[in-house]
């Protein structure tokens, strides 16, 4: 006999299961907190789920997830076009949008090249960028992707293709986290902190 | 600015930041993976979420979640249907069912007794359990509630309303879990498998 007493309630359970990182059992927790809202919460958010696959689109500029075709950020005039920041995916730009620092637009690969895990240069939205640095005034490319060896990788193959460009080419800075003692931080940050030291003038940059 | 360049996918990461548990960036997980996934079973999520709300059913005798009136549990007739084994919620129902160690039917309470949040024994299927035990031939209750202040309340209130009914009232063993080294269990339970021990004829029962 089954455990579940309830096919659909199986059916629910296993559907949640799929999500990342999530088990059986959290799946059956989100089932039963489901099951106590309101009828109407939950319709809304068995179509929200609905409309998000069929609905959300990808801004045909720089492939964030958009409502149009493109997005807000690539449409608003106040932001500087001549300075992109590469990205790996979506979380990355809320990240960045959320530090308020950062004027420019963005470009999201969406994925890094990991031959691990079968994900080459042509499965990212590589072209795309090297189409974009070719027909606009691109000024400066900010590479901001993971300090992995799938990242560094990705960084140095789009820095070799943007080579016979004429533009900047950077990286967001590696160092010692706000807060963090030198004591605990690890050799290479800090060897990276030491090297790439920026001049002091009275309070921290 | 908004943070979330789409509106649906703000929506879609709010919705999912309701399930209990979850923060905003689990739930952006959670949908960027939706976004990866076959459009077939997106919506087929989507679809099961609604029915799941829409469908389901409690058994009408045991509270159980179901897709009928009365569920597989009590309707099997395999079952012993004098041995009732009253649990909080349908969680408990499957782990105990996966124990394989029990052939009786179950009375879903949907909580337990606590003041603190309100919840009161008018709030639970106790009412239901007691006229069970008028109406049919009952000949054990098991409680297996949780050993908090909270289950153990729920128990003597259970007990006390059944005290004038002809039964056994039972509750599961505590004591130590197999594996477990004496050295690192907390007294009372060591001090509970003490009092409850049981006749040994060669191997653990």
């Amino acid at each position: 006999m089954n455990t579940f007493s309830s096919k659909l309630l199986e059916d629910a359970v296993n559907q949640f299961a799929k999500l990342p990182g999530v088990g059986k059992k959290t799946a059956i927790r989100y089932v039963l907190h489901i099951l106590k809202e309101d009828n109407v919460q939950v319709m809304d958010f068995g179509n929200t789920i609905m409309r998000l696959r069929e609905e959300i689109k990808f801004c045909k500029n720089c492939h964030n997830i958009s409502d149009n075709e493109i997005c807000e950020i690539c449409s608003t005039n106040s932001r500087d076009k001549s300075l992109v920041c590469v990205v790996e995916d979506i979380r990355d730009v809320i990240a960045i949008e959320n530090t308020n620092q950062y004027n420019g637009i963005y470009h999201v690969l969406g994925g890094v090249i990991s031959p691990m895990d079968g994900v080459g240069p042509s499965d990212l939205n590589i072209s795309t960028l090297i189409d974009k640095v070719r027909n606009r005034e691109i000024k400066e490319i900010v590479l901001a992707l993971k300090t992995t060896i799938e990242g560094d990788t990705t960084c140095f193959y789009i820095f070799k293709k943007l080579k016979e460009y004429e533009l900047n080419v950077s990286t967001i800075a590696r160092g010692i986290a706000i807060g963090d003692e030198l004591e605990y931080t690890d050799e290479i940050t800090l060897g990276k902190s030491i090297i790439n030291r920026v001049p002091y003038s009275g309070v921290h940059a």
